[in-house]
């Protein structure tokens, strides 16, 4: 990894044709970037205490868009709410996307981003599926960088906390029609919190109902937009209040596929028909799967750990409780920004509660929470966590 | 009909009794409604020119609601943009319902509303769906009467013309997690409409792509839920641009069951296979569609003429298409609050191209449209409308 402030002649000659490219696909562009600093910063909450999501840092990022004059200048501005028409796209027919990841204080002191440039593009393929406007990835990473080295102060100190990063794109036009906004804004908010699991990792339980699906085919269930989430608000809401079930189970088809697990990816370890050790997550193609960037990463982890198999691949609940009832399923797990991993110790399906035994201290689940978040930390320094103070490197990135 | 602006005894012990049931229920009440008027009115555009839902009357009814304290005072103010936290639930997680109606000025000089006790009752039920607090229907029509009694210069004059009421309700709470918004705003904002169809019935064309699809079983397709409409928008905008089609036809399952056309419930006139004529409707108990108060208008009247057999069943494109090569598929059009009925010409399916033959002046279509335009400016009085300076009135409907 190295650190480089000062231009070279490649870099400018690159970054000038870069910029003529820019122009023309018509994004926002990093060098056009306006900062106002606020004149009240707010005190720091202690993360560890607070309810997720709940205090916001002192910038944020705003960039608007119409059609009429494409991308205006980007600018990181005091957090503040906006002026919205109560006509908005967004507020009448969610037209929105969104994104979550994460700045850590690394063991040596720099903030480092998780695989951001992943999120960057998941966000360009979500705005797309919604009919929100096209934006040079690297330009937003840029910005993004910029934000979080500005409220670098948010960043927690404590082991385990971090700064959460939300970057949300929403169609701005004041009008009713049911049709592409011709305005827009992307903005980014952050927000520190502390890890979901303060001491040792928790298991929560599964509630498997297949009377609500989340996701269909021909659906929109693999991309990040607001358009999944509020509808399964009250369902999980039923789930804990009824069954004391933390999160949703969602299956799907006649055969009660397990797809995603509340808001996350969904892992099995097991011992499969052929009597080896294998790790399964529901495959991407279906359309029913958020893919995720710690599932995409959990899969290149254990592959090239290379001590089982690793596949993407549908399983039925039938399938599931057999392998269950026969001591062939070993540990299953949620992944996602928010916990990284989080074991699962009951499934509630069809008036069955299957459970699940958890080893807090020798299991995969541990095992590939313990190395993801000592990749965040930069206990092992990987080249997935990328330096917020390093604006150059992440250019080179773009190939 | 009567209008009865003194409270009489009975009027008044029902109206104490009510108000602490609602209390009780907390809900919002119409009585606590506070006016505020603008100052600056503005001019009233010609609504046979403008895009639809595009310019806004001068007024806007506005209620807040929190966990904490319920249900605020009403309140009818100048139209203005909100502020709105980055963070909102509705920003985040499409946390939203709404609502479309029209008020019409009637040839007898009054204004009324169609069905708007339908409207505030599907409002309950889609923000139960979507996690958003009950309130009591009645008070809000109170309100929304108010409102549209206070803009009323901003109904049109012109025949054919309305004004058209979205009231919309959305979680307010400034958090990120996943979860019910523990605030929440409903708003009802108006925007004066021309006609659909300023001269005569326009056909649309229809594209029949199986591989989307807007609703499933187990999800919110028969709620009026943001959620349903911006994953529709770029795959309508694509089907205008590559096949120059204006609507999707929403199909769904293995044979291609019709269920909507755009953001319309779909009927079809056909002779069935047993020879009888028939108008059908896809059913409501699938979860595929919208309970649309146009639809089962359409079907209360079409029973009421007991001219043809009227049912509510799917029909797929298979079926469809052999009755249409048969000459027994009369007439398809779609039905909603914005166009009242629109016919269909055309339906492009797998590379088939469908044609319907339109008769504009002796369809079926043409009269059920006269039959509700006529009942929307009452040249036929009928009990579905409501007078909107009528408040009594609407208070004993209640039962």
């Amino acid at each position: 990894m190295f650190v480089c402030r000062q231009m070279s002649l490649y870099t400018q000659v690159f970054r000038q044709s870069r910029n003529q490219f820019i122009r023309h696909l018509s994004s926002f562009r990093y060098e056009d970037l306006q900062v106002t600093m606020t004149k009240t910063p707010a005190l720091k909450p202690d993360e560890k205490i607070i309810k997720f999501g709940s205090h916001f840092s002192d910038h944020m990022l705003e960039i608007n868009w119409s059609e009429e004059k494409g991308w205006g200048v980007p600018k990181i501005k005091p957090t503040t709410s906006f002026q919205m028409h109560p006509a908005s796209k967004v507020l009448q027919y969610a037209s929105q996307a969104f994104e979550g990841l994460k700045a850590y204080r690394c063991v040596d002191g720099q903030i480092r981003l998780f695989r951001p440039n992943e999120n960057c593009r998941r966000l360009k393929t979500s705005a797309q599926r919604i009919g929100l406007p096209d934006f040079d990835q690297i330009e937003l990473l840029r910005c993004l960088k910029k934000l979080i080295s500005i409220d670098h102060e948010w960043v927690p100190q404590s082991i385990n906390s971090s700064l959460y990063i939300r970057p949300t794109f929403i169609g701005t036009e004041p009008t009713l029609g049911v049709n592409n906004s011709s305005m827009a804004k992307l903005f980014v908010i952050t927000s520190p919190v502390g890890s979901y699991f303060p001491t040792a990792l928790e298991p929560l339980s599964l509630l498997a109902d297949p009377h609500y699906i989340r996701a269909w085919p021909g659906g929109c269930g693999s991309y990040k937009i607001s358009s999944n989430y509020a509808p399964t608000v009250p369902i999980q809401s039923q789930a804990l209040k009824k069954y004391g079930c933390q999160q949703m189970l969602w299956l799907f088809g006649d055969d009660h596929q397990m797809t995603e697990a509340g808001t996350m990816n969904l892992f099995i370890y097991w011992v499969n028909e052929q009597g080896e050790k294998e790790l399964i997550t529901p495959p991407l193609n279906s359309g029913l799967v958020l893919p995720g960037i710690t599932r995409k990463s959990i899969l290149e982890l254990c592959l090239e750990w290379k001590e089982f198999k690793v596949s993407e691949k549908s399983i039925s609940m039938k399938t599931f409780s057999e392998a269950l009832k026969l001591g062939r399923v070993k540990e299953v797990f949620g992944a996602g920004t928010a916990c990284v991993v989080c074991p699962v110790n009951k499934i509630l399906y069809l008036d069955q509660e299957l459970s699940l035994k958890i080893d807090t201290h020798n299991s995969l689940t541990q095992r590939i929470y313990k190395e993801l978040i000592d990749i965040h930390y930069y206990r092992k320094p990987h080249h997935w966590m990328e330096d917020v103070d390093d604006e150059e490197e992440s250019i080179t990135d773009r190939g």
